[in-house]
């Protein structure tokens, strides 16, 4: 039997019922979604590029990319032999709107659909205040800094990464080049948020990247096991 | 003979007309007052504590300071010696409203008042995106990317480009550590704004910062014999 459950569409905003719903379709099919959130130049791609390759050959996997202005990151993805769905926000677009996120999600639920896939990457704008507090029905919010960033910044931009469930410190080559102290910005991170996992890597030259492969493929098992958020 | 132009104020929204107010102000007084965007760990903070003191024996200047969820930046130009006016965004703010800047620029007015002043550097809220199309009555939207962000951020982000007079390309002291091409960093950003001009710094190192201090007086002395926006 099939329990019929009644919400109150009145106690929840449009947003938040879609953002429901894209978290019903993906428990579902015990689909794994993230949503990978930094400033411009981070290294998103670069550490798509790198890692979802190497996922792909053990998981059936689709990425959900968003831009302002260009088809720049997509096309990178696709030419790694990725399934890639295009968001185009607008110019002034800042964040993927919950709206926009259901729709891709929808396109991609579209045969042979979401059954078929293990996992959903989400590439959101660059961009590290705007998207932080938008939920897209995802299990896990990544929140992604360069050390080129500095030190300070998940004390002044706290909100990213109080909602998020990983934090990553990219370009960790670079740390010494850019005068960064790695282990300030993670005291940094968890004196915000004590609970996140943070891992440090090069998406450029893969040092470490078999971290975030190792974390994003116990996700995908929970998930799979679950059939529940992991949120 | 001086044409007279009526300017039907219902076609105009109110932002217009705040940002109107604060570009008469700053006419009347023949006060310069520049716009830094970046994203967040571009180096407008680090570049500011170098070049403002240096500018601050010559001119009289005050900062006007936004932030979502510290007073870090206000606290190190205030360190430098400098009169900072601070906005504080709430935590899921990105950027200066126009209605803020107002309020800031109104503060500044108080005595002894703008027209004691020669510059206002306003240094927005870190965002590459959301800051680029908001008026705020300034003379002129400076971009600045950081080498760390990777060549293609003005194809991405091409609004802030095409709004801002001058890009300043930050961290060039790092740009081998990183593999990044300077001369396909400016040529992408002329190419979505050929009337830019770009100079190339390292706020860290001092290099080159010369260059943006020299951009700086001349745009102040042009204001003070003209009295008219430069935009």
């Amino acid at each position: 039997m099939v329990k019929k459950i009644v919400i109150n569409k009145n106690l929840r905003g449009k947003d938040e019922q879609i953002a429901d719903e894209i978290r019903t379709a993906l428990a579902l099919h015990h689909v794994l979604a993230v949503n990978l959130i930094s400033s411009p130049g981070s290294g998103k791609t670069t550490l798509l590029e790198k890692v979802l390759p190497i996922l792909a050959k053990e998981l059936k996997l689709a990425v959900i990319e968003a831009d302002a202005a260009t088809r720049n990151d997509a096309d990178r993805l696709e030419a790694a032999g990725l399934r890639v769905e295009m968001i185009s926000t607008n110019i002034t677009g800042c964040h993927i709107s919950t709206a926009a996120a259901c729709k891709a999600f929808k396109t991609l639920n579209q045969m042979p659909g979401l059954v078929s896939l293990d996992l959903v990457v989400i590439e959101n704008v660059g961009n590290l205040l705007c998207p932080a507090g938008v939920d897209l029905g995802e299990d896990a919010k990544i929140a992604m800094v360069s050390v080129a960033e500095g030190e300070d910044k998940p004390l002044k931009y706290p909100l990213l990464f109080q909602n998020a469930q990983l934090a990553l410190i990219n370009k960790i080559d670079a740390a010494e080049a850019l005068g960064v102290d790695i282990e300030l910005l993670k005291k940094n991170i968890t004196s915000v948020n004590p609970n996140i996992k943070i891992i440090s890597l090069s998406a450029r030259t893969g040092e470490n990247t078999e971290s975030f492969i190792s974390w994003i493929r116990e996700k995908v098992e929970a998930k799979k096991k679950s059939g529940q958020s992991l949120q």
